[in-house]
């Protein structure tokens, strides 16, 4: 996947969330096929970038970070179980997902569907069952990933995607803000509330997310237009094939490099004041950059 | 829908249930179309049973029952998800649901996978911002419809109905207690957790329901043999067409009564303790004796 180590503490992380993943869906029930599905994608070698913001922010907040997994993992299971279900053939009818067959592709549509379907609840259980965190602390995390990924949160961005067709840069900012800012955002969020942290920093958090999230989205957009099929693990301009305008169209290439560069600088002064921010200043730099 | 009128207290739990759920997904956002579809299954005119679970449980644990609405109708929320992609070509592929269009075949199958996909965080969301409930009795909640809606509840359940050539008794009674049972006896145990209910009550509720469910389910295989379409609301043969094995195929018309009528009687006998338990106890014969 290219270079990550533009940090050890995200290597860290990095390595902690693949091993709390691995540990999950283990076993051989009468539906093992479930488990087998759900792992394929969930271990399909992700960034992991939402567990890391979960896991940072839980840090930054006085917080063993270890005993953040279960929060941070489960931004990961929905993450996971969006990318099933938008490749399906009535979303995004998409055949591979880096580099690797998409799990309906591998495993049938209805198991496809299923596996996303139990990841959602799967993911509420790992939260509301940190034995490290305290009861409020728990409901607070779970909230936050409810509110991110529900009807007015992630689906609602994918319902913009995939069924509308948006061409104003206002829209089309408000459609990524919806389905990859929200769990981002709540990925960053969830971190402070694992932490009980207080309503400051948790704003930070979400400013912070927010604008990386959005330079992410417009990386991806650039990305889709100059990577290169190997590189990127999935079909180049496959967006653009089906009509959808993406920031490319709206804002030209180097267009999107100023709007990337304003977002990172925003996500910075977000988190300037808190004392230990490098990281964070790091990983914002690294996504503006990534090549893949 | 015929005769619920067995207890004014039901229709109660009813009218106040539909009233909640008619509160949700108002408003006109840019993706309201997400809204139409949720609302379209989500108000179809359901017997709200397992609402009405965790209700008198509620009641039963000394808490005014109206505190649990929330609570209640989450379990309803994540029942219409299940019927809405259970529905789908790529599952039992239906077009006719409670009498009306499924919500694949009115809005089309990617607003009815998204509305299904909403559902979920949806529910989690209302149980976690119930006002009325502590913390730990929002997150304990949470945890139960966790368990029972994941990868091995529910959905479980569905795998192995959709996926798996089940043959043995032992097996299909596995099959329905995931599919069903899981989220009636979470209903149930909901209705003791919001109230703050210790584990007597909640294993009491466990019981019940679970017989209540495999009861409904063996009630469900009888009338699609000897239902008419029309009380029914759904073809009749529908499971029998796919090649799906029954409990009418495993204990024929006069055995599956008697398995609802000792169903019933231990349903009965793990409330029979709790004071007033006249309700469950009529609850339970109207849901042995239900003829649609």
């Amino acid at each position: 996947m290219g270079n990550h180590k533009f940090s050890p503490q995200y290597e860290d992380y990095r390595t902690e969330t693949d091993r709390f993943l691995e540990s999950l869906f283990l076993g051989e029930p009468l539906y093992s096929d479930l488990y087998a599905s759900i792992r394929y994608s969930l271990l399909a070698g992700g960034k992991r970038i939402r567990p890391a913001l979960t896991l940072e922010f839980a840090d930054l907040c006085g917080m063993d970070w270890h005993k953040a997994l279960p929060v941070a993992c489960a931004v990961e299971l929905v993450h996971t179980y969006s990318l099933i279900h938008d490749d399906l053939p009535c979303m995004d009818n998409d055949e591979l997902r880096r580099g690797k067959l998409t799990n309906h592709k591998m495993f049938g549509e209805t198991l496809a569907v299923l596996a996303g379907d139990a990841l959602q609840p799967e993911a509420f259980r790992l939260i509301l069952s940190a034995e490290d965190l305290s009861a409020e602390n728990r409901a607070d995390c779970a909230l936050i990933l409810a509110r991110a990924a529900g009807a007015d949160g992630m689906v609602a961005g994918q319902v913009l995607d995939t069924l509308h067709h948006l061409t104003s840069r206002e829209d089309i900012t408000l459609l990524h803000s919806l389905k990859t800012g929200a769990m981002i955002s709540a990925a960053a969020e969830m971190g402070c509330a694992a932490a009980g942290a207080g309503a400051w920093m948790r704003q930070a958090a979400r400013q912070y997310a927010s604008q990386v999230g959005l330079a992410f989205q417009i990386r991806d957009d650039m990305l889709d237009v100059i990577g290169s099929e190997k590189a990127f693990g999935k079909p180049i301009g496959s967006d653009k094939k089906e009509g959808k305008l993406t920031f490319v169209d709206l804002l030209g290439m180097e267009g999107c490099g100023e709007a990337i560069r304003a977002c990172t600088e925003q996500a910075k002064a977000a988190v300037e004041p808190i004392p230990n921010h490098a990281f964070l200043f790091r990983l914002a730099d690294y996504l503006a950059d990534r090549t893949q």
